[in-house]
C-alpha cells in the first residue's frame, strides 16, 4: 500500500497520514480536499506529498476517508466506484451505522472497511495532526466480515503499526455505545460553556476564577460544529436517549438540593465515584 | 510566621505546607487532623513536621484551615478563640459567605484571612498534596479590609513567594461567580459519569471505548463527596440557579435535535466555541 490518498486532512487524516508514512518511506501520500488552502496547509505541514483530485484514486492502494459523516454518507459510494479492484478504503467517523448502510450493497463493499479510532481532541484541520496519535487508543471496526480477508489483513497491519488496539463492534451497537461515551459528552461540555458564557459577560471574571477543573469539563466545547453537527444529526435517536438520561439525572440531583437531602447529594456522588476504577481500568 | 498549624492536610493544605516549608527552611508545620491515620500519613509523606492538637494553636503563627466547608463553619470561632494575637488565620474554602459570616462578629475577625485558592484536582488527602500546585494559580481573598493590616502584609509575602495570583472579592459575587465556574462543573461531570455507568452495565466496554474526551469530562466525577456535599449546601442557592440554567440550555438542544433543526444546533456549538478565547485568555 504505497499509493495513499487522504480525503479529508485534519485532525485525523492528518495524523494517520503522518504515522503511515513514518512508518514507511516508500508511501506517497496524495490529499484531497474541497478546500486548496486546506491541500496547501497541509502540503506546508508535510502531511501529504503531493495535491489529488477525487478521479485520481483509480490509482489508489488505500484511501482514507476522513471528512464530516454526512459528507462520508454522500460520497463513499462514488469513492467505492472510483477506486481499482484492489483498493482498501477506510473511514474514521464517529457515527457507523448511516455510513455502513450507504455502501452496504455497493459491488465493491468487500473494498471498505468501517472504523472509528478513539483518538479525537478538541482540536482539527491540518495544524490539528500530531505524529503518534493512535499509540495506544481504540480503533472500533465495525462489519469486518464484510470486508475481503486480504485487505482485512493489510489495515490491521497497518493499525497495529501505528500503535492501535482493535476493538470489533457491529454499527447499531457503536452508535448506541459512543452516543454515552463521546456524543453526550461534547452536548454536555458545550452547555457548560454556554451557560456560563451567557451568565458571565464580564469574561475577564470567568478566566480568573475558572480552574483546571473548569477548563477539563468545557474542552470538548472547542470542538468543530461542522464536524459534531452531523454526527448529532445521524445518531440522533440515540444522543436524544442519552440527553433524556442526562437531563433527568440533572433534574434529580436539583431536586435532591432542593428538598434539602444531602444525604442523597452525597450518595449519588460517592456511587458515581468509581467511575475512577473505570478510568484506570478494571480492578 | 516560623509555627505552622495545618488543619486538615490533604491536597489543599498538604500542598500548601509543604511549599510554604520549601521557601523558609526554618518553618515548623504541625499538623492537626480529626483522624490519627491522617496525620501519620502527612508525617510519612513529610508534609507535616508534628502532629499537634487544637490546643497547640496558642503557640501559631499561621493555622491553615483547609478541611470540609461545614467543618470551617463550625471550627473557625473556636480557632480565632485559641490563636494568640499576633496569629494569622487563612482558610481555602470553596465557599466564602458562610465561612465569612461564620466570624463576622469575632473579636479576632481581623486575625483572619478569607481566601480561595483555585488549584483544587479531583483528588484528595495527604497523598495528592503535591510541590508548586500554586504556581500562577488564582487565590481569590475575600473581605480583605476586615484583615489586620500587618497580617495581610504576612499573608500576601506568602502567596507571592509560593507563585499565586490574586484577586480580591467580596464573599457573595466569590460564591456566585464559582458556581457558574467551578461547582456546576462538577455537577455535569459527577451526572453524566452517573448517566454512563447506569447504562453501561458492561463496563469493560465504557473502558474501551471511552477516550480523552470522555475523560476529560467525568474527570471531576473522581472527586471527594465529604468535602463536595457541604460546598453543594452551603452555595445552595447559586448551584440551583446555574444547574437550572444548564438543564434549560440543554432542554434547548435536545428540543433542537428533536425537531430536525440542525442548524439551530449547529448555532448553538457556533456561538459557544469562543471559549477558546476565553480559557486562552482574553484576545
Amino acid at each position: 500500500m504505497k499509493q495513499i490518498y487522504a480525503i479529508g486532512i485534519g485532525l485525523i487524516g492528518g495524523s494517520l497520514a503522518k504515522d503511515i508514512k513514518r512508518h514507511d518511506s516508500e508511501v506517497v501520500v496524495h490529499g484531497i480536499s474541497r478546500k486548496d488552502a486546506t491541500l496547501n496547509e497541509a502540503l506546508s505541514l508535510n502531511l501529504i506529498d503531493k495535491k489529488a483530485t477525487l478521479d485520481d484514486i483509480s490509482k489508489a492502494d488505500l484511501v482514507i476517508v476522513s471528512i464530516p459523516v454526512d459528507a462520508t454518507v454522500k460520497l463513499l459510494p462514488t469513492i467505492l466506484d472510483k477506486i481499482p479492484e484492489t483498493a482498501l478504503v477506510i473511514d474514521a467517523g464517529s457515527t457507523k451505522e448511516a455510513i455502513c448502510k450507504a455502501v452496504e450493497n455497493h459491488p465493491k463493499r468487500r473494498n471498505f472497511l468501517a472504523m472509528h479510532p478513539i483518538a479525537g481532541t478538541e482540536f482539527s484541520g491540518p495544524s490539528a495532526a500530531i505524529d503518534n496519535l493512535f499509540v495506544g487508543k481504540t480503533n472500533i471496526i465495525c462489519e469486518v466480515e464484510k470486508t475481503a480477508f486480504k485487505l482485512q489483513e493489510k489495515a490491521l497491519k497497518l493499525f497495529e503499526a501505528i500503535g492501535m488496539r482493535i476493538r470489533y463492534m457491529n454499527p447499531v451497537a457503536h452508535d448506541k455505545h459512543i452516543a454515552y461515551v463521546s456524543h453526550l459528552s461534547h452536548i454536555s461540555s458545550f452547555m457548560l460553556g454556554k451557560t456560563v458564557i451567557e451568565k458571565e459577560k464580564n469574561e475577564r471574571d470567568i478566566f480568573d476564577m475558572a480552574g483546571s477543573g473548569f477548563a477539563s469539563t468545557v474542552r470538548l466545547a472547542k470542538s468543530s460544529p461542522e464536524m459534531w453537527t452531523p454526527i448529532f444529526k445521524q445518531n440522533k435517536a440515540n444522543v436524544i436517549e442519552t440527553l433524556e438520561e442526562y437531563i433527568n439525572n440533572l433534574i434529580h440531583f436539583k431536586t435532591f438540593m432542593e428538598q434539602d437531602d444531602f444525604e442523597a447529594v452525597f450518595n449519588e456522588m460517592r456511587e458515581t465515584n468509581h467511575i475512577k476504577d473505570i478510568l484506570n481500568g478494571i480492578n
